[in-house]
């Protein structure tokens, strides 16, 4: 049932992405859009307007430009990041060059708002407003999480605060974005925000969790990258906060440096994160995220069978074998 | 009279940038705004909503949108040219870093948008399509730029249609945008940017001559740059279409390389431009495009006094001492 929408959207994507000249500008766009990944929000876009009634074609305009936003940002966060590949693939400032990674990004940006033209001009502007306030989010959310990279005083209340602007506001604004479209009031399409924030924050939870203690064969990334970076993550910061002193020196130095070999750093790490009972406080954080979305979600006023579709893909989503 | 405009715009842009957190953000957002520079694309905002018997206080948030988005435009640019200097200034990369220079553009880029939600839906929407194509051209003419760099076939034709995409559009934008505001006919506003069009392209030639030879007291920029840097200007592609075979190689060879002592190396390639008549047909192509803008001006439906205005303005523009 669920693949329906993302087959309706992988369509009208392929229709939509032509190249253009000059070639080096709109070939990287073309070649990012066309790595694949879950289209989680797109498709959730398109449930948001369905859920209320409204055929989900009509959301397809709102879900290519979040599609687009969200690409925009990963060629932008690979260039920071210095990540050689996205998806398995080569990323775009390996394959041309960082300048062609900084202006075909800035060009996706302004695409991702002209697919929003379609839409008249009231619900036109509802949706740029939200489109602009949560791009202003995402880029806070990434300066926060580069600047935590020096800091070692971080604390989980900061941590959830950059998740929430880096991750969990494209989430629900994906799914408000829906509604407005549905032109539903306005408390049902913050109701749909909220589920999506919750949503949103506890699937970047567990792809913490996952990181470390996913499963290699189904994570998709590879398992201790966060460690081997020295991230830290909910689980690390969780870690410091309960382990004893001789662990959190421990923890302190083996985030100190990179290393050659990692196993032993990553077995050694994981080992903490379970004896201070991080791991368990992690997982606990993710089930009071994912249950508040849905506690939330069931508040809404929308028929049965759309609400059993929408829990069903949240519980899809969780469900990458913790 | 015309720095009336300035100070408007000057004070409003003043209480409009406050520092928010993450700091690293915001701070060289609110620095590169502080930089000064003639504020040319605001004051024509201004300038055309004014000229339609409007108050420019409406297009106040116009000329902040534009302003934001061109000093964006600078910020990635300096990035992607790796210049360490700005109006005199250090770039953002360089007092910051090169992550945080594409961040803070970036966001900019929001923020400009941002600007333009003062504006009621229809006028909103009308206004967000203008830039939205605007910013896309401005893309297009930075990658084309960039394109031209490795290329030794660029035509006079492909040279105009790139600045006219990098420079001119966003002056013609900042015209029609205060014109839209203006609510004046279709054919007005269009006319303000063809006016806006053609005097952008004079004035990216004019900039591309006086860098060759302009008087270093007032040009405000190194005499001799592009020649410096091997840029293909107007008049370099023009003297190789219009030069001897003699004076071809030459001018190839001085600019197939970067020297340490450049005094001579600039003396020769303006001989070259002087003697092949690429000199004279640069200032034909100047003062062909600002008739051309003056002329349509003379078509605008606007009083007289504020046809004046404007046309001062452009001589203004172009009499940095040729």
């Amino acid at each position: 049932m669920l693949s329906v929408y993302k087959t309706l959207f992988l369509d009208y994507l392929e229709n939509k992405t032509t190249i253009k000249e000059p070639k080096n500008l709109y070939e990287p766009i073309q070649y990012i859009l066309s790595l694949g990944g879950k289209k989680l929000r797109p498709i959730l876009a398109l449930l948001a307007t369905d859920a209320f009634d409204v055929d989900p074609k009509k959301a397809l305009d709102v879900a290519l430009a979040i599609e687009i936003f969200h690409n925009f940002t990963l060629i932008h966060d690979d260039i920071m990041d210095a990540a050689p590949l996205r998806r398995g693939e080569i990323t775009v400032h390996e394959k041309w060059n960082t300048n062609i990674g900084i202006l075909s990004g800035d060009a996706m940006l302004i695409l991702a708002y002209q697919q929003l033209e379609s839409y008249e001009p009231i619900i036109f502007k509802e949706l740029t407003q939200l489109f602009s306030k949560t791009g202003i989010e995402v880029c806070e959310g990434q300066q926060l999480d580069i600047d935590f990279e020096t800091r070692d005083d971080v604390t989980i209340d900061e941590y959830l605060e950059m998740i929430r602007l880096k991750t969990a506001v494209l989430v629900a604004s994906s799914l408000k974005m829906g509604a407005i479209i549905a032109k539903v009031s306005k408390e049902e399409a913050q109701k749909m925000y909220d589920f999506g924030m919750n949503l949103g924050i506890a699937f970047q939870l567990q792809d913490d969790y996952l990181d470390a203690f996913g499963n290699p064969k189904t994570f998709g990334k590879q398992v201790g990258g966060d460690i081997i970076e020295n991230k830290k993550t909910f689980l690390y910061i969780k870690a410091l906060e309960l382990c004893n002193e001789n662990d959190k020196i421990e923890l302190e130095t083996l985030f100190s440096r990179k290393l050659e070999k990692n196993q032993q750093k990553i077995d050694s790490v994981k080992l903490i994160f379970v004896n201070s009972n991080a791991a368990n406080q992690t997982k606990s954080a993710i089930k009071f995220y994912t249950e508040k979305a849905f506690a939330i979600l069931e508040t809404i006023s929308i028929a049965k069978d759309k609400k059993q579709l929408l829990r069903n893909f949240g519980l899809q989503l969780m469900d990458r074998s913790i």
